[in-house]
Protein backbone atom coordinates (compact mmCIF):
# COMPACT_ATOMS: atom_id res chain seq x y z
CA UNK A 1 0.00 0.00 0.00
CA UNK A 2 1.19 3.45 -1.31
CA UNK A 3 0.60 6.22 1.61
CA UNK A 4 1.91 9.05 -0.69
CA UNK A 5 2.52 9.81 -4.14
CA UNK A 6 5.81 9.54 -5.60
CA UNK A 7 7.99 12.72 -5.49
CA UNK A 8 9.61 11.05 -9.15
CA UNK A 9 7.93 11.95 -12.21
CA UNK A 10 8.08 9.70 -14.95
CA UNK A 11 11.60 10.30 -17.26
CA UNK A 12 10.75 11.48 -20.55
CA UNK A 13 12.60 12.63 -23.65
CA UNK A 14 12.99 16.29 -22.22
CA UNK A 15 14.16 14.86 -19.12
CA UNK A 16 16.78 12.63 -20.73
CA UNK A 17 18.05 15.39 -22.38
CA UNK A 18 18.57 17.89 -19.83
CA UNK A 19 20.67 14.89 -18.11
CA UNK A 20 23.20 14.73 -21.04
CA UNK A 21 23.10 18.47 -21.79
CA UNK A 22 24.18 18.88 -17.57
CA UNK A 23 26.32 16.21 -17.64
CA UNK A 24 28.36 16.54 -20.64
CA UNK A 25 28.01 20.44 -20.73
CA UNK A 26 30.15 20.47 -17.05
CA UNK A 27 33.27 22.23 -16.75
CA UNK A 28 33.91 20.51 -13.17
CA UNK A 29 32.02 18.57 -11.08
CA UNK A 30 31.40 18.06 -6.79
CA UNK A 31 33.35 14.18 -6.59
CA UNK A 32 31.77 11.94 -3.78
CA UNK A 33 33.74 9.43 -2.79
CA UNK A 34 34.11 7.10 0.34
CA UNK A 35 37.33 8.33 2.41
CA UNK A 36 39.73 4.85 2.61
CA UNK A 37 40.74 6.11 6.57
CA UNK A 38 37.85 7.29 7.80
CA UNK A 39 34.92 5.96 6.04
CA UNK A 40 33.20 9.09 5.89
CA UNK A 41 31.75 10.22 2.38
CA UNK A 42 34.30 13.15 1.58
CA UNK A 43 33.47 15.62 -1.15
CA UNK A 44 35.81 17.68 -2.96
CA UNK A 45 35.99 19.71 -6.68
CA UNK A 46 37.20 17.97 -10.02
CA UNK A 47 37.55 18.97 -13.60
CA UNK A 48 35.41 17.38 -15.63
CA UNK A 49 35.83 15.83 -18.83
CA UNK A 50 34.22 13.40 -21.27
CA UNK A 51 35.20 10.21 -23.21
CA UNK A 52 33.80 9.70 -26.69
CA UNK A 53 30.97 7.18 -25.41
CA UNK A 54 29.40 10.25 -22.63
CA UNK A 55 31.21 8.58 -19.57
CA UNK A 56 32.79 11.59 -17.49
CA UNK A 57 36.57 11.06 -16.94
CA UNK A 58 38.58 12.89 -14.39
CA UNK A 59 42.46 13.29 -13.95
CA UNK A 60 43.46 13.57 -10.26
CA UNK A 61 46.94 13.37 -8.65
CA UNK A 62 47.81 10.12 -6.92
CA UNK A 63 48.59 12.40 -3.91
CA UNK A 64 45.04 13.72 -3.58
CA UNK A 65 42.72 12.24 -1.15
CA UNK A 66 39.83 11.57 -3.60
CA UNK A 67 42.07 9.32 -5.40
CA UNK A 68 43.38 6.83 -2.56
CA UNK A 69 39.85 6.43 -1.95
CA UNK A 70 38.94 5.61 -5.37
CA UNK A 71 41.60 2.96 -5.68
CA UNK A 72 40.08 1.46 -2.10
CA UNK A 73 36.49 1.80 -3.26
CA UNK A 74 35.18 2.57 -6.67
CA UNK A 75 31.62 3.73 -5.92
CA UNK A 76 31.40 7.36 -6.23
CA UNK A 77 29.00 9.89 -7.81
CA UNK A 78 29.45 13.58 -9.23
CA UNK A 79 27.05 16.57 -9.02
CA UNK A 80 27.18 18.63 -12.41
CA UNK A 81 24.71 21.50 -13.29
CA UNK A 82 26.16 25.07 -11.77
CA UNK A 83 23.21 27.28 -10.08
CA UNK A 84 23.17 30.90 -11.43
CA UNK A 85 21.39 33.72 -10.13
CA UNK A 86 19.02 33.82 -7.60
CA UNK A 87 17.90 30.79 -5.71
CA UNK A 88 20.19 27.57 -5.88
CA UNK A 89 17.67 25.27 -5.85
CA UNK A 90 15.93 25.99 -8.72
CA UNK A 91 18.75 25.58 -10.87
CA UNK A 92 18.56 22.55 -12.58
CA UNK A 93 21.46 19.62 -11.23
CA UNK A 94 22.26 16.06 -12.08
CA UNK A 95 23.78 13.29 -9.37
CA UNK A 96 25.55 10.70 -11.33
CA UNK A 97 26.05 7.83 -9.15
CA UNK A 98 29.31 6.15 -10.96
CA UNK A 99 32.06 3.30 -11.11
CA UNK A 100 35.26 4.79 -11.25
CA UNK A 101 37.74 2.86 -13.63
CA UNK A 102 41.53 3.65 -13.59
CA UNK A 103 42.94 4.44 -17.41
CA UNK A 104 46.12 2.69 -18.08
CA UNK A 105 48.96 5.33 -18.99
CA UNK A 106 50.53 3.68 -22.86
CA UNK A 107 46.54 2.66 -23.43
CA UNK A 108 44.53 3.94 -26.55
CA UNK A 109 41.80 4.69 -24.02
CA UNK A 110 44.84 7.20 -22.30
CA UNK A 111 45.64 8.12 -25.30
CA UNK A 112 42.14 9.61 -26.41
CA UNK A 113 41.18 10.53 -23.00
CA UNK A 114 43.99 13.25 -23.24
CA UNK A 115 43.55 14.70 -26.70
CA UNK A 116 39.87 15.19 -25.30
CA UNK A 117 40.02 16.42 -21.76
CA UNK A 118 43.33 18.63 -22.67
CA UNK A 119 41.15 19.91 -26.23
CA UNK A 120 38.25 21.21 -23.44
CA UNK A 121 40.85 22.29 -20.19
CA UNK A 122 44.02 23.82 -22.05
CA UNK A 123 45.52 24.81 -18.68
CA UNK A 124 45.54 20.82 -17.74
CA UNK A 125 48.43 20.44 -20.77
CA UNK A 126 50.81 22.23 -17.79
CA UNK A 127 50.26 18.59 -15.61
CA UNK A 128 48.42 16.06 -17.60
CA UNK A 129 51.79 14.17 -18.01
CA UNK A 130 53.03 14.58 -14.54
CA UNK A 131 53.87 11.05 -13.75
CA UNK A 132 51.44 10.86 -10.22
CA UNK A 133 48.38 12.29 -12.35
CA UNK A 134 46.00 9.82 -14.04
CA UNK A 135 42.35 9.51 -15.71
CA UNK A 136 39.75 7.63 -14.00
CA UNK A 137 36.52 6.71 -16.28
CA UNK A 138 33.27 7.33 -14.07
CA UNK A 139 31.03 4.76 -15.41
CA UNK A 140 27.31 6.06 -15.20
CA UNK A 141 25.16 3.37 -12.71
CA UNK A 142 22.18 5.46 -12.27
CA UNK A 143 21.63 9.14 -11.47
CA UNK A 144 19.14 11.68 -10.22
CA UNK A 145 17.79 14.34 -12.42
CA UNK A 146 16.41 17.46 -10.31
CA UNK A 147 15.10 19.85 -12.68
CA UNK A 148 14.10 22.53 -10.32
CA UNK A 149 11.50 22.53 -7.30
CA UNK A 150 9.25 19.64 -7.97
CA UNK A 151 10.97 18.08 -11.12
CA UNK A 152 12.87 14.95 -9.60
CA UNK A 153 13.71 11.99 -12.47
CA UNK A 154 15.04 8.90 -12.02
CA UNK A 155 17.43 7.51 -14.82
CA UNK A 156 19.57 4.44 -15.42
CA UNK A 157 23.52 4.87 -16.40
CA UNK A 158 22.61 3.40 -19.87
CA UNK A 159 20.54 6.70 -20.64
CA UNK A 160 23.47 8.65 -19.95
CA UNK A 161 25.96 6.77 -21.56
CA UNK A 162 26.07 6.54 -26.55
CA UNK A 163 25.13 3.66 -27.26
CA UNK A 164 27.38 1.61 -29.67
CA UNK A 165 30.22 4.42 -29.66
CA UNK A 166 33.23 2.80 -31.64
CA UNK A 167 36.05 3.79 -29.00
CA UNK A 168 38.84 2.98 -32.40
CA UNK A 169 41.50 5.36 -32.84
CA UNK A 170 39.69 6.39 -35.97
CA UNK A 171 37.40 8.74 -33.67
CA UNK A 172 40.17 10.81 -33.02
CA UNK A 173 40.58 12.27 -36.16
CA UNK A 174 37.35 14.55 -36.14
CA UNK A 175 38.56 15.49 -32.68
CA UNK A 176 41.83 17.23 -34.52
CA UNK A 177 39.93 18.66 -37.16
CA UNK A 178 37.69 19.93 -34.91
CA UNK A 179 40.44 22.08 -33.80
CA UNK A 180 40.51 24.06 -37.03
CA UNK A 181 36.90 24.80 -37.32
CA UNK A 182 36.77 27.62 -35.81
CA UNK A 183 34.67 29.57 -38.29
CA UNK A 184 31.93 26.95 -37.71
CA UNK A 185 32.18 27.72 -34.11
CA UNK A 186 31.52 31.04 -34.69
CA UNK A 187 28.67 30.34 -36.70
CA UNK A 188 27.05 28.16 -34.45
CA UNK A 189 27.89 30.48 -31.17
CA UNK A 190 25.85 33.16 -33.26
CA UNK A 191 22.62 30.42 -34.00
CA UNK A 192 23.10 29.66 -29.89
CA UNK A 193 22.78 33.50 -29.20
CA UNK A 194 25.66 33.42 -26.67
CA UNK A 195 26.17 36.92 -25.73
CA UNK A 196 29.80 36.53 -26.51
CA UNK A 197 31.47 36.63 -29.84
CA UNK A 198 35.14 36.04 -31.58
CA UNK A 199 37.18 32.92 -29.76
CA UNK A 200 34.99 30.29 -29.58
CA UNK A 201 36.85 26.45 -30.77
CA UNK A 202 34.76 23.42 -30.86
CA UNK A 203 37.03 21.93 -28.05
CA UNK A 204 35.63 18.26 -28.91
CA UNK A 205 33.00 16.12 -31.17
CA UNK A 206 31.29 12.41 -30.56
CA UNK A 207 28.98 10.11 -32.31
CA UNK A 208 25.81 12.37 -30.21
CA UNK A 209 27.20 16.17 -30.39
CA UNK A 210 29.94 18.27 -29.89
CA UNK A 211 31.21 20.69 -27.06
CA UNK A 212 31.72 24.68 -28.10
CA UNK A 213 34.12 26.39 -25.48
CA UNK A 214 35.69 30.16 -25.13
CA UNK A 215 37.87 30.89 -22.33
CA UNK A 216 35.45 29.47 -19.26
CA UNK A 217 32.17 28.26 -21.24
CA UNK A 218 31.36 25.41 -22.38
CA UNK A 219 28.42 24.42 -24.56
CA UNK A 220 27.76 20.77 -25.17
CA UNK A 221 25.45 20.81 -28.54
CA UNK A 222 23.85 17.35 -29.08
CA UNK A 223 22.86 15.79 -32.43
CA UNK A 224 19.00 15.11 -32.97
CA UNK A 225 20.22 12.05 -34.05
CA UNK A 226 23.70 9.99 -33.46
CA UNK A 227 26.55 9.85 -36.16
CA UNK A 228 27.60 6.70 -37.13
CA UNK A 229 30.97 7.72 -38.84
CA UNK A 230 33.70 9.94 -37.81
CA UNK A 231 33.98 11.91 -41.20
CA UNK A 232 30.09 12.48 -40.74
CA UNK A 233 30.32 14.41 -38.09
CA UNK A 234 31.93 17.61 -40.09
CA UNK A 235 28.96 17.46 -41.94
CA UNK A 236 26.49 17.36 -38.91
CA UNK A 237 28.37 20.50 -37.39
CA UNK A 238 28.58 22.33 -40.64
CA UNK A 239 24.81 22.43 -40.66
CA UNK A 240 24.20 22.04 -36.61
CA UNK A 241 23.09 25.81 -37.00
CA UNK A 242 21.14 25.50 -40.57
CA UNK A 243 19.07 21.87 -39.09
CA UNK A 244 18.38 22.15 -35.30
CA UNK B 1 60.58 7.33 6.97
CA UNK B 2 59.19 9.49 5.00
CA UNK B 3 60.06 9.42 1.03
CA UNK B 4 57.45 12.47 0.25
CA UNK B 5 56.99 16.19 1.18
CA UNK B 6 53.85 16.44 2.46
CA UNK B 7 51.30 18.67 0.03
CA UNK B 8 49.79 19.39 3.19
CA UNK B 9 50.88 23.38 4.47
CA UNK B 10 51.10 23.86 8.05
CA UNK B 11 47.43 25.94 9.09
CA UNK B 12 48.22 29.18 10.20
CA UNK B 13 45.71 32.59 10.79
CA UNK B 14 45.12 33.46 7.59
CA UNK B 15 44.06 30.11 6.45
CA UNK B 16 41.81 29.96 9.25
CA UNK B 17 40.60 33.04 7.99
CA UNK B 18 39.97 31.60 4.61
CA UNK B 19 38.64 28.41 5.60
CA UNK B 20 35.75 30.42 8.57
CA UNK B 21 34.79 32.69 5.26
CA UNK B 22 34.11 29.89 3.12
CA UNK B 23 32.13 27.59 5.04
CA UNK B 24 29.94 30.73 6.89
CA UNK B 25 29.91 32.80 3.61
CA UNK B 26 28.14 29.70 1.46
CA UNK B 27 24.98 30.25 0.41
CA UNK B 28 24.74 26.78 -0.26
CA UNK B 29 27.20 23.50 -0.47
CA UNK B 30 27.59 20.14 -2.30
CA UNK B 31 26.70 17.32 0.78
CA UNK B 32 27.99 14.35 0.42
CA UNK B 33 26.13 11.41 2.87
CA UNK B 34 25.71 7.41 2.71
CA UNK B 35 22.99 6.34 0.41
CA UNK B 36 21.17 4.19 3.00
CA UNK B 37 20.21 1.51 0.25
CA UNK B 38 23.33 1.70 -2.15
CA UNK B 39 26.05 2.37 0.05
CA UNK B 40 27.07 4.82 -2.62
CA UNK B 41 28.48 8.08 -1.59
CA UNK B 42 25.38 10.39 -2.59
CA UNK B 43 26.18 13.63 -3.51
CA UNK B 44 23.85 16.79 -3.76
CA UNK B 45 23.26 20.70 -3.15
CA UNK B 46 21.37 22.22 0.02
CA UNK B 47 20.84 25.41 1.05
CA UNK B 48 23.20 26.05 3.96
CA UNK B 49 22.44 28.60 7.20
CA UNK B 50 24.89 28.82 9.96
CA UNK B 51 23.91 28.76 13.67
CA UNK B 52 25.06 31.12 16.06
CA UNK B 53 27.99 28.66 17.26
CA UNK B 54 29.72 28.27 13.76
CA UNK B 55 28.03 25.00 13.43
CA UNK B 56 25.94 24.89 9.39
CA UNK B 57 22.42 23.81 9.12
CA UNK B 58 20.62 22.37 6.21
CA UNK B 59 16.48 22.98 6.13
CA UNK B 60 15.69 19.22 4.54
CA UNK B 61 12.47 17.19 3.18
CA UNK B 62 11.81 14.27 4.80
CA UNK B 63 11.09 12.63 1.40
CA UNK B 64 14.60 13.57 0.11
CA UNK B 65 17.42 11.04 -0.15
CA UNK B 66 19.75 12.58 1.80
CA UNK B 67 17.22 13.16 4.74
CA UNK B 68 16.93 9.10 5.17
CA UNK B 69 20.64 8.85 4.56
CA UNK B 70 21.89 11.13 7.23
CA UNK B 71 18.92 9.45 9.84
CA UNK B 72 20.19 6.48 9.04
CA UNK B 73 24.24 7.34 9.55
CA UNK B 74 24.79 11.21 10.50
CA UNK B 75 28.70 11.15 8.82
CA UNK B 76 28.24 13.64 5.82
CA UNK B 77 31.03 15.99 4.31
CA UNK B 78 30.37 19.13 2.21
CA UNK B 79 31.77 21.09 -0.19
CA UNK B 80 31.45 24.78 0.32
CA UNK B 81 33.28 27.81 -2.09
CA UNK B 82 31.65 28.75 -5.88
CA UNK B 83 34.47 29.06 -8.17
CA UNK B 84 34.13 31.90 -10.32
CA UNK B 85 36.10 32.97 -13.51
CA UNK B 86 38.51 30.97 -15.22
CA UNK B 87 40.43 27.78 -13.63
CA UNK B 88 37.26 26.58 -11.19
CA UNK B 89 40.61 24.67 -9.37
CA UNK B 90 42.04 28.02 -9.02
CA UNK B 91 38.91 28.71 -6.58
CA UNK B 92 39.27 28.34 -2.44
CA UNK B 93 37.22 26.19 -1.39
CA UNK B 94 36.95 23.26 1.58
CA UNK B 95 35.63 19.92 2.36
CA UNK B 96 33.56 19.67 6.02
CA UNK B 97 33.17 16.13 7.65
CA UNK B 98 30.70 16.48 9.93
CA UNK B 99 28.25 14.67 11.83
CA UNK B 100 24.43 15.25 11.67
CA UNK B 101 22.16 15.89 14.52
CA UNK B 102 18.49 16.27 13.67
CA UNK B 103 16.97 19.34 15.34
CA UNK B 104 13.54 18.85 17.28
CA UNK B 105 10.79 20.77 16.07
CA UNK B 106 9.52 23.25 18.87
CA UNK B 107 12.85 23.09 20.84
CA UNK B 108 15.19 26.55 21.52
CA UNK B 109 17.15 25.37 19.16
CA UNK B 110 14.84 24.89 16.48
CA UNK B 111 13.27 28.26 16.81
CA UNK B 112 16.78 30.33 16.94
CA UNK B 113 17.82 28.38 13.71
CA UNK B 114 14.96 28.70 11.77
CA UNK B 115 15.23 32.46 12.55
CA UNK B 116 18.56 32.61 11.10
CA UNK B 117 18.13 30.34 8.24
CA UNK B 118 14.62 32.54 7.31
CA UNK B 119 16.42 35.54 7.48
CA UNK B 120 19.15 34.55 4.99
CA UNK B 121 17.18 33.00 2.84
CA UNK B 122 13.33 34.56 2.74
CA UNK B 123 12.38 32.37 0.35
CA UNK B 124 12.78 29.45 2.99
CA UNK B 125 9.52 30.60 4.68
CA UNK B 126 7.53 29.28 2.22
CA UNK B 127 8.42 25.49 2.86
CA UNK B 128 9.93 25.95 6.53
CA UNK B 129 6.95 24.84 8.39
CA UNK B 130 5.81 22.17 6.20
CA UNK B 131 5.68 19.05 8.41
CA UNK B 132 8.14 17.21 6.11
CA UNK B 133 10.71 19.65 6.50
CA UNK B 134 13.29 19.75 9.39
CA UNK B 135 16.42 21.42 9.70
CA UNK B 136 20.34 18.91 10.58
CA UNK B 137 22.98 20.56 12.38
CA UNK B 138 26.12 19.38 10.90
CA UNK B 139 28.60 19.77 13.61
CA UNK B 140 32.24 19.63 11.85
CA UNK B 141 34.55 17.15 12.81
CA UNK B 142 37.30 18.13 10.57
CA UNK B 143 37.96 19.52 7.45
CA UNK B 144 40.10 19.98 4.25
CA UNK B 145 40.89 23.71 2.97
CA UNK B 146 42.30 23.78 -0.38
CA UNK B 147 43.04 27.57 -1.33
CA UNK B 148 44.10 27.19 -4.89
CA UNK B 149 46.96 24.92 -6.50
CA UNK B 150 49.72 23.83 -3.74
CA UNK B 151 47.44 25.41 -0.73
CA UNK B 152 46.15 22.82 0.72
CA UNK B 153 45.46 22.57 4.68
CA UNK B 154 43.58 20.52 7.23
CA UNK B 155 41.88 22.12 10.13
CA UNK B 156 40.11 20.53 12.93
CA UNK B 157 36.02 20.99 13.84
CA UNK B 158 36.83 23.39 16.93
CA UNK B 159 38.81 25.36 14.24
CA UNK B 160 35.68 26.03 12.26
CA UNK B 161 33.35 26.29 15.64
CA UNK B 162 33.00 29.53 17.65
CA UNK B 163 34.05 28.08 20.49
CA UNK B 164 32.33 29.78 23.70
CA UNK B 165 29.37 30.74 21.93
CA UNK B 166 25.90 31.11 24.39
CA UNK B 167 22.90 29.86 22.38
CA UNK B 168 20.49 31.26 25.16
CA UNK B 169 17.50 32.81 24.12
CA UNK B 170 18.85 36.26 24.35
CA UNK B 171 20.81 35.73 21.17
CA UNK B 172 17.96 36.03 18.94
CA UNK B 173 17.32 39.65 20.33
CA UNK B 174 20.30 41.09 18.53
CA UNK B 175 19.42 38.57 15.10
CA UNK B 176 16.09 40.64 14.88
CA UNK B 177 17.65 44.13 15.60
CA UNK B 178 19.64 43.65 12.87
CA UNK B 179 16.84 43.51 10.94
CA UNK B 180 16.49 46.82 11.34
CA UNK B 181 19.95 48.19 9.97
CA UNK B 182 19.54 48.40 6.15
CA UNK B 183 21.47 52.02 6.46
CA UNK B 184 24.19 50.08 8.80
CA UNK B 185 24.39 47.45 5.72
CA UNK B 186 24.79 49.99 3.06
CA UNK B 187 27.94 51.62 5.10
CA UNK B 188 29.31 48.19 5.50
CA UNK B 189 28.52 47.31 1.77
CA UNK B 190 30.41 50.78 0.63
CA UNK B 191 33.12 49.71 3.66
CA UNK B 192 33.43 46.65 1.48
CA UNK B 193 33.79 48.54 -2.29
CA UNK B 194 30.45 46.40 -3.30
CA UNK B 195 29.64 47.16 -6.80
CA UNK B 196 25.77 47.52 -5.32
CA UNK B 197 24.38 49.95 -4.15
CA UNK B 198 20.73 49.55 -2.05
CA UNK B 199 19.24 46.72 -0.85
CA UNK B 200 21.36 45.47 1.49
CA UNK B 201 20.40 44.65 4.74
CA UNK B 202 22.67 42.20 7.63
CA UNK B 203 20.24 39.04 7.81
CA UNK B 204 22.48 37.47 11.01
CA UNK B 205 24.96 38.03 13.81
CA UNK B 206 26.85 36.12 16.27
CA UNK B 207 29.97 36.87 18.12
CA UNK B 208 32.46 35.78 15.76
CA UNK B 209 30.46 38.18 13.46
CA UNK B 210 27.65 39.11 11.00
CA UNK B 211 26.53 38.99 7.25
CA UNK B 212 25.39 40.72 4.75
CA UNK B 213 22.78 39.95 1.93
CA UNK B 214 21.35 41.18 -1.28
CA UNK B 215 19.42 39.36 -3.27
CA UNK B 216 21.72 36.25 -4.03
CA UNK B 217 24.87 37.90 -2.54
CA UNK B 218 25.83 36.53 0.90
CA UNK B 219 28.98 38.29 2.42
CA UNK B 220 30.56 37.31 5.61
CA UNK B 221 32.16 39.43 8.08
CA UNK B 222 34.31 38.36 11.06
CA UNK B 223 35.07 40.38 13.81
CA UNK B 224 39.06 40.90 14.77
CA UNK B 225 38.13 39.48 18.28
CA UNK B 226 35.08 37.77 19.36
CA UNK B 227 32.02 39.29 20.99
CA UNK B 228 30.57 38.20 24.94
CA UNK B 229 27.57 40.03 24.93
CA UNK B 230 24.47 40.05 22.67
CA UNK B 231 24.07 44.13 22.93
CA UNK B 232 27.90 44.71 21.92
CA UNK B 233 27.11 43.07 18.67
CA UNK B 234 25.31 46.34 17.30
CA UNK B 235 28.04 48.48 18.07
CA UNK B 236 30.61 46.30 16.68
CA UNK B 237 28.23 46.53 13.57
CA UNK B 238 28.02 50.04 13.74
CA UNK B 239 31.90 50.85 14.15
CA UNK B 240 32.60 47.53 11.72
CA UNK B 241 33.40 49.83 8.21
CA UNK B 242 35.69 51.87 11.04
CA UNK B 243 37.77 49.25 12.60
CA UNK B 244 38.50 46.46 10.06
Amino acid sequence: MQDKPSPIRETDDEARKLARRLLRGARYASLAVLDAESGFPAVSRALLGMDVDGVPVILVSALAGHTVALRNNPRCSLLAGEPGKGDPLAHARITVFCTAEPVARDSDDHARIRARFVARHRKAELYVDFADFGFFRLVPVSAALNGGFGKAYQLSGEELTIRGASVAAEWLHPQELTGTMDEQAEAVAHFLKMPETGGWRISGADMAGFELVRGDILVRCEFETPVFSPNEIIDRIFNFAKTS
